[in-house]
Formats: C-alpha cells, sequence, structure tokens
C-alpha cells in the first residue's frame, strides 16, 4: 500500500483535526503517502485532493472544526454522485481512504465500498454520541464540556433571580446531550425526543420544588424534542412563570477539544490506518472499553444507538 | 458611623460579590458592622437584613451571581415604597448604603437620599457599560470574555463550512456587547441600536465578502436591535443565505469573574466604604484611568454614556 | 439498611464531590441516612461526623476538592488505629461506608472490612489513574485537561522562540499523566518513571528535530521519574540548551470538574449505594466500557495497573 | 508614505498578533503596503522581511504568541548592530516601523530613531505591566487571568488539606503580577521585589492566621524577589510547615488573549498606523483612561513605572 486518503464529512466535531493529524502522521510513518480530500464526498467528487506531509499537520490538534473542511453533499447521496466519486478515487490511485463523520458519512463509506469495492474505514465523529458499537464518538465530550460551561454560568445567575432557565441543545433524534449535560449540572428537568413530554406535569414539578426551595431552575431541551420558545410557553401559560431562553447552537461544534477527545481521534486515527493496512475494510474504528476494535460497517449502520433512560431517571431522581 | 449596610439590585454581574466582599472586609476593617440586604429594594422594603462577618464572604469572589441575590421591584419605583425602605433602613440604626447595580438601581439610591437623606453610595455594576463617568462598569469584562469565547466557537466550525452565523447578545439600549465582541473577534458584521441596519446593504456586503473568499460569516446582533431570528429571515430572504443562530442569554450574567472585574469589583467596594467614611455621599465611585473617583449621582444620572461609533467604523474596516 | 457514611480520603482528586453528592441524594432517595465523615480516617478515628441532608450538597459538583475534606492519616496505618476507627464506626450505628479515595484508602477500606467486618464499598478516585480494574478512576479526565491546558499555553510562546520548555507533572510512582498530556499535545519528550531515561539519547533527538525544522521543544516529565530541574541541567550541560521550567504542582488536583469526572463520579455513587444495599461489599464500582461493575477490593489491591506503553511509543512516533 | 514595517521583540505577550493583525489591515486601508520583519530586531539586521496582506493575518487574534516570533538580540545592543538594521530598513524602502514590545524594545526603537532616524512609534507589550505613561501594556491583563485560574485551583484543593501552596510567577523587577494575583484571589501573602520579605514575620502571621481558623494558605511569590522553594524552606524550617509548590513559568507568556487585551492591541495597532501617518513618531502608543495618546519615547522611557504599594496593603488586609 503506497497511497491512503482521508476526509471528513457531515457536522464537524471538535477532535477531527486530530484524527486528520494522527492518520497523517502514522500513515506517513508508515510508509504511505496520504492524501487529503477536501469538503469531504463534494471534494472526492470534485476530485479536491491535497498531499498532507507530516509538517502540514502541526498544531491542528487544537483547533476546533477542520482543515479539510466538510460539506453536506446531495449529489453523493446518488448513485450516479458515488460512481463519480469512486472515480475520482480510483484515478487518484490511492489503496484506502479514512471517513471522519457520522451516521450519513458512514453511510456513504459502506455504500462505496459495496459498489465500488473502495477500501474505506470509518471513523465516528459526532457530537450527537448517536453511532452504535462504540463507547463514545469524537465531538461528544468536548461538546458536553461546552454545555456544562454554559449551563454553570446560567446557575451563577439563576440563584441570584427567581426564573426558569430554558437552555436549547443539539440533538436531532438524540437526547444524549440534554440528558448528560442535565444529569451532570442537576438540572431541574430534561426534555428529549425518546421520552414524550408532558408540559403540565413538568409545570406541576417545577411549582413543587419552589414550594421546597428551590430557587434554581433549569431546563434542559434538545433541538429535535422541542423549541426552547414552545417549553418557555408552555410554563408561561400554565404557571405564569417568566423564562429566559439560550439557545446554544454551533458553539456546541467548536471548541478547543478536550483531552478526552484528544485521545479517542488521535488512537482512532492510528488505527484506521492499521486496518487499512492490514486490509481489514469497510469497518469502522469504535472504542470499547480501553480498546479500539474494527467493527464492519453493516453491524454499526443496521444498529441503532439506545439511550440508557435508566439515566434519564436518575436525572430526576439526583436533581 | 457605626453601622453600614450593603445590597446588589437590578440584573446581576459577574463580580458583585468581590464588590460585596470588599465591602464587609474593608469595612470590618474599620470598625464598622456590616449588614447585607437581601433581594436588592425588595429586601429593603421587607428588612431582609443579614449581618456579614469577615468569614461569611471568604471564597464569594470567585462565584458569579451574588450571594446577597437582587431582583427588581416594582414598590421601590414608588415613593411609598421608598418611604418604606427607608424606615425599615433608619430601624435597621445603619449609617450609610452601598448600592452594587446598574442605572435602574443607581437612581433609587439616589432617590433614597433625595427623599430621604439616606447616606448611599453607588457601586456601578452592568454587563452593558452603559453608565457614564466610569471607564467600565463591573461585569462588563467578564460578560465580554464569555460572549468572544463562544463566538471564538463558532469561527471554528464556521470556517468548515459555507454559511452564516448569528449571534444574539444583551443589551436593549446599548449595543456595547455586541459591538466590542464584534470588533475584537473580527466578526463580519454588527447590528446595534444605535445604528439603523440596512438589510440589503448587509445581504450585499456578505455576498461580496464571499466573493472575495471569506468563508467564515458571523453577525454580532444586539437584542436591542433585533433579534437573531429577524436577521436570518432576511439574509435567508435576500440572498438565500443558510443560516445558524446562537442566543447566549443569560450566560452572559455568569462565569467566574475575570481579573479586571474582580480588581475593579475590590477597589470600587473599598472606595465606597471610604466614601461613607468620608461623608461624601449621593455619589457613585467611578473608574477614570487608573483611579477611582466619586462621582455625584446627579451627574451619573443625568448623563447617558455613548458608545463610540468610531469603533463601529472600525469593526467594519477591519473585519 | 438505615444509616450509611461516606468519607474521601488521600490526594484529592476532581469529581470527589459530585461523587459525595450522589452517595447522599441518592441514599436520602432510598430512605437512608447519610452520614458525612471530615477529614477521611482521621475523622472516622475521632468521631468527626456530620449529617448530610439533601440540600447540603447542591451545588457542590462544580467545585474542586472536597467538602469533607481529606487527610493523610498515619494512626489508620496501624492496627490500633482502625480498631478505633470502627469502634467509632460502630458507635455511629452506621451500617455502610463509602470510602472514596486512592489505593491507599481503598487498602485501609478493605482492611476495614477484613479486620471489623465494617461492610465498605470504595470508589477509586486517583488523578494518576493508579486503580486497576477501573478505565478511569475520578479526577483523571479534570486533571488533564488542566495539564494539556498548560501546555499548550507553552507550545503559543515556544513556536515564538528556540528554547527547550519542562513540564513537571504529577505522577510519583505513575506517568500516566505525563504520557497521556504528551500524547495528546504532541510533546518533543516525555520522561515517565516506567521507561529509563538516556538523557544522551534525549539531548541528540532534540538536536535532530531542530534541524528538522522543529521550533517548538516541550519536554514533560513525570514527578517520579526526575524534577523538570535535573532535566534541565543534562540539557544544558549536554547541548547548551536553554530551558524554560513549568512545575504544575496541585493546580493539578484542582479545578471545575469536567464532564466525564461528573458522570464517573455522579454513576459511581449511585452504584456504590446500590451495592451497599445489596449487600455486594468489600467491592469497589469500577468503570468497564459503560458499565459500572463491583470488583473485590482483594482483586483491587492485588493487581498493578500498567501502563500502556504502545502510547509511549506512539507519542515519539507522532510527535 | 507607502511602505511601513512590523516587528515583535522581547518576551511575547498574549495579544501581539491582535496588534500585528491591525496594524496590517488598518495599514492596508490606508494604502500602505505593510511588511512584517521576523524574529524582532535580530530579523531586522539580517533583512528577514515577508511582505503581510490582509489575509494572511485573518484568524491570529485568538492565537497567543506571535506569528513573527521574537527574540533577544545581543547584536542590536551595539551601535554597529543597530547600523546594520538602520541599513536593512532602509533597503527596504519602508517610511515607518512599528515596534510591539517591552521596555528593552522600546529602547531599541527610540536608539533607531536617534541615530538613524527612523520613524519608529511603539506599542507597549509586556505582561509585567512596567512600561510607564500607559495605564495597561498588551499580555497583563490574559498573564493575570492564567494567574488567577491557577491560584483558584490550588484553593480547591488547599481548602481540602492543611498546608501552604507557594506559587512563584513572574516578574523579575516588578512585583505586579504577584501583587495584583494575590489581591484578587485573596491569597494570605504576596512577595515582591519592591518590599523587602521578613520570613519570621510572615511565619508568625501564618500561624495566626491558622489559628484564627484559616485552612487556606496560598504565597504568591514573584521570581524577582525569591524562588518558591526559598520561600518553602523557610516555611519549613521556621514553623515545620509543609509546603507544595507551584512554578507557573512560560504559561504566563501564553494563552488566547483576552477581550481587554484584544481590544487594547486593535486599537493601539491602529493608533500606531494613525501615528505614522501623521509622522509623530519617536512615540509610543498609549493607554491613558479611555483614549489612546502618543507619548514620546523619551518620556516613557526616563521615568519607572511604580508599583501602587497601597495595594500592598489592601491584600494584606482584605486575606
Amino acid at each position: 500500500m503506497k497511497r491512503v486518503a482521508v476526509l471528513t464529512s457531515g457536522g464537524d466535531a471538535p477532535g477531527m483535526n486530530a484524527a486528520i493529524r494522527a492518520v497523517v502522521r502514522y500513515g506517513v510513518k508508515k510508509g504511505l503517502e496520504v492524501i487529503g480530500v477536501r469538503r469531504g464526498y463534494a471534494g472526492l467528487i470534485d476530485g479536491d485532493f491535497v498531499k498532507l506531509e507530516y509538517k502540514d499537520v502541526s498544531g491542528i490538534t487544537e483547533k476546533g472544526g477542520t482543515i479539510l473542511r466538510t460539506s453536506r453533499c446531495e449529489e453523493f447521496k446518488t448513485e450516479a454522485g458515488r460512481a463519480r466519486a469512486a472515480k475520482k478515487f480510483k484515478e487518484l490511485g490511492a489503496e484506502g481512504l479514512v471517513v471522519i463523520g457520522g451516521e450519513g458519512s458512514l453511510t456513504g463509506a459502506h455504500l462505496l465500498y459495496e459498489e465500488h469495492k473502495i477500501p474505506v474505514v470509518g471513523i465516528p465523529a459526532s457530537i450527537d454520541n448517536d453511532i452504535s458499537y462504540t463507547d463514545k464518538s469524537i465531538g461528544v465530550d468536548t461538546c458536553l464540556n461546552t454545555v456544562i460551561d454554559a449551563i454553570q454560568k446560567l446557575k451563577d445567575t439563576a440563584s441570584s433571580h427567581e426564573r426558569a432557565f430554558i437552555v436549547e441543545v443539539m440533538g436531532r433524534n438524540s437526547g444524549y446531550i440534554a440528558l448528560m449535560a442535565g444529569l451532570t449540572t442537576g438540572a431541574e428537568a430534561v426534555i428529549i425526543p425518546e421520552v414524550p413530554v408532558d408540559y403540565s406535569q413538568l409545570a406541576e414539578r417545577i411549582l413543587e420544588e419552589r414550594k421546597r426551595g428551590k430557587i434554581n431552575c433549569i431546563i434542559v431541551v434538545a433541538e429535535g424534542s422541542a423549541s426552547a420558545y414552545t417549553v418557555a410557553r408552555h410554563l408561561e401559560y400554565k404557571i405564569g412563570y417568566e423564562t429566559r431562553i439560550t439557545i446554544l447552537g454551533h458553539i456546541q461544534r467548536g471548541g478547543v477539544p478536550t483531552f478526552f477527545d484528544r485521545e479517542l481521534a488521535l488512537r482512532m486515527g492510528v488505527e484506521a490506518v492499521n486496518a487499512l493496512l492490514e486490509g481489514e475494510v469497510d469497518t469502522m474504528i469504535a472504542l470499547q472499553g480501553t480498546e479500539y476494535v474494527r467493527v464492519p460497517l453493516a453491524n454499526v449502520l443496521s444498529t441503532k444507538k439506545k439511550l440508557d433512560l435508566r439515566l434519564y431517571e436518575l436525572a430526576y431522581l439526583l436533581s
């Protein structure tokens, strides 16, 4: 094997750069030429390639985002698009492709293998932690630290006033961020797509807690369940509560990667190159306990990661 | 002088606790008994007092919010309310009152002096930096560091995609936070109450910058000028731009106070006690250069702090 | 079971408070009375007890250190000392004891069970990550984030000059902190107790890298291997290098706990109470993958956690 | 005026990049070509020049260090060295030079003007805040935030144990960092070059405070007064105190610039270009209150900035 390529795709996640760095540096040390594909699958279709040398990835670990940039590419979702991408890839003369991204991106990688036998290895990167078979995906840890830091700031001010603060966090299909942030900051309520919300019950609960002497009232809501404004309207209507809203938005995708995301990304990058070298392709690198293993992409993609709802109960029990 | 009281009022600002600590500790060292008034003017009306000893303010500097809590008090805005507050204050037997808060709170303090000869000294605390005669108010610096940290995280992800990010920050009447945050992060546009916004011009400008190769597009908007959603709709309508929204909300009022806010609060607290001891009341402590001076509250309240619009031009020039 | 006790012991670790909070709140919700033992085993010997109610642990998650304080207690290392501690414990009428601490503390817990049948459950807390059977101990993650943040700051200035920066980190017997910090920040060298250091080789390596154009030179050294000053003297003597020293010291034990440490501590606290309730004592709660399991203390204490030296090679390979 | 140059010199300070960015962007907008000089005066002597375009300074504000790098240059301290530098400068065809640095660097700038009529404008950058006529120098604010963050972490662990923690901070001739950090974190003692230290008194004071119930004991020492080890030995000898040492070292020169340093640097950069354009050279830009003024370098260099020792008393009074 002489030449491999690497791309980042989908929503970006802190730590992607650390993964790129590891693929490049470990690859080079293993005698490979490493080609970066810019703008994800869109760049693959366009042949937007750049050779990455050892020094090109110097000092990128600490940067959020991805130096290769990402995109969401409609064309790649079609067979024709993937055929064009495969053609460009073959023209490049690369013998392996590392795809760093979330579920959609890994689906694309799997199809590239299925339809065109391109030797792909996936690295899970998704702040939602919604990829199965791996304990964590790249970006989750940094994202959650950003969210709890924000909630902590609200708690400062929350205990000075008498109001409800509603924090909308990312998570279109998964309540992981909202749940874990709520659990670890002691939020008064967590609203997630996995559990239907009953606003009457929520309102009652808040009133009760206020009676018991609680001053703080912080509600964390996953965007996939409701908007912060919807929650606010319900509380104002039902119990006349004044509310204040924070929508964190894309700051959840940025920030200097934490230690956890750096280690995760670095080691997944190394293992992705090893998997390519050993021909164990159409797989994804997964963290299981303290080990980095290879899981067939087919398995990953056919299994939905479930939220551990015992943690939801715990969040309420301990708040 | 034997006994003084201190209260925090209005929207809370990081550093208020450092000011309380300084008033208490410096006061005690000067032989005074210091009484904390809980919940601002509402607590004054209710006689919600607590004696604060040297140790009671240990370790509070680093905490956001205010240990005395604040409130917005409608009753205090009436003459009758202030009369009740003055009565309680006189029953307490205190000979001076330190009021830590924004313009509304300082107005209240001034009226307490005018109407009831209560010897007040004000300390300006307002994240908006909208209090005149003082270079900075308590909380501004921490707030701006919170905002630029958030924008920095957006820039990570912004340079990975091709979109506009709109960040709504505090500032009902003042664009100070938006302007200074935009200026120091190199935001592409700043929308503030002091300058009428022309969405067509804004849209054109963004398109031009994109042509010149700019990937980032971050727009900082003060809540008093427009909501982030309004800005988003205009950009989507006019140039079909995809936008992403962040509303920072009350996280701007929280956080561990910065060095600047700690020094400012500590020294203003000390000077407020000195002003009381020297009978120079109905004044506000102000930072002017490196000195802490006393300004008659009447002057402070009759002068509107103006935003330096040269900085607005600079923000555009350098972005 | 009606009453349980909890103590923190040994060097403190960020997250200990989150564990205390979980033990108290989960315990109370399970109908238990929870007693805090102040100052670790020293407090147990002295009967320094305090009842902890639900509200007493409000807002402590975000605090570094431990509200119960810790101590190192020589007396407890003797049979007589443990006998006194056991007597006090029995007088207290508690039926279970949660011990949060490192290897020494867990050894103490095990002896309390062996010698006096006190039903103990351990929670591993140690910034060195040197406790076996658990993927991570409480405090490791926060500590490493503090260390990489410091090294990152050095890198800013390091790439402005031409010098070696030597950072001494904690780790008397374990090089885990130094190794992982070095690996994830791309430090030029890592000096740890597990690998004999050859200063001539180190010096040569640095000279070579300088020749290859590297400007940065950061060396992370575990205190158990050498002091920063020793490393500096060697480099100055062998290659005339100017060096700059940072000794992080106990700032590595402080700081607001990260998301990872919060979740770890909270869930270990909950599981410790469950283990007590189910009578599975003389055990330690361990994180294995995504599960929290109970491991006999005898097993934990008879197994030395080994550093994964493949990571040492990786640190050099990728730096 | 068509071409100006800019260099950074001496110890680096967070915010230098923001100043470079402002000089370049504002310069370009004013129709100037801006040349960066690499490695300070050493680069000036060597003619190590690089043209800086608008885009070259994109995204550098948030970076610590300086993209132009700095050096300490012995040759430049000689007349011959400065003559060589002046020759290179004139060959470059530049008509103005912005020097960003501390007192030594500003002295160099002044000599370039005196000896060779090179039109220089200085920008004060020094974490020690030891440059006169300006309220603050670039880097001070970020440095102090780094230091107080470190001390805050120590306080977490300090209140869990019973020990003295000694923190050595920068400041060879000035105790500003130590004093201000000690004042704003409530450190128990501050040791600075400006005030002779009496270890017996210090020891007594600590014992007394311990008697009064204080658990924390944090001592901040400026490197120019004593090393942390010296302080530790005295305390151990005199009162048998166990001590723990932190030496922050060059992490005080790094880090993402704070809001304050960003604004300061940006506006000083702009004003430096204005001063060149208006021919008001051999000056330094100074912050005085909220205004940016031009002060003759001769005045700056002939005046020693004095530490306000009232703050020293205040630090002890309030600790």
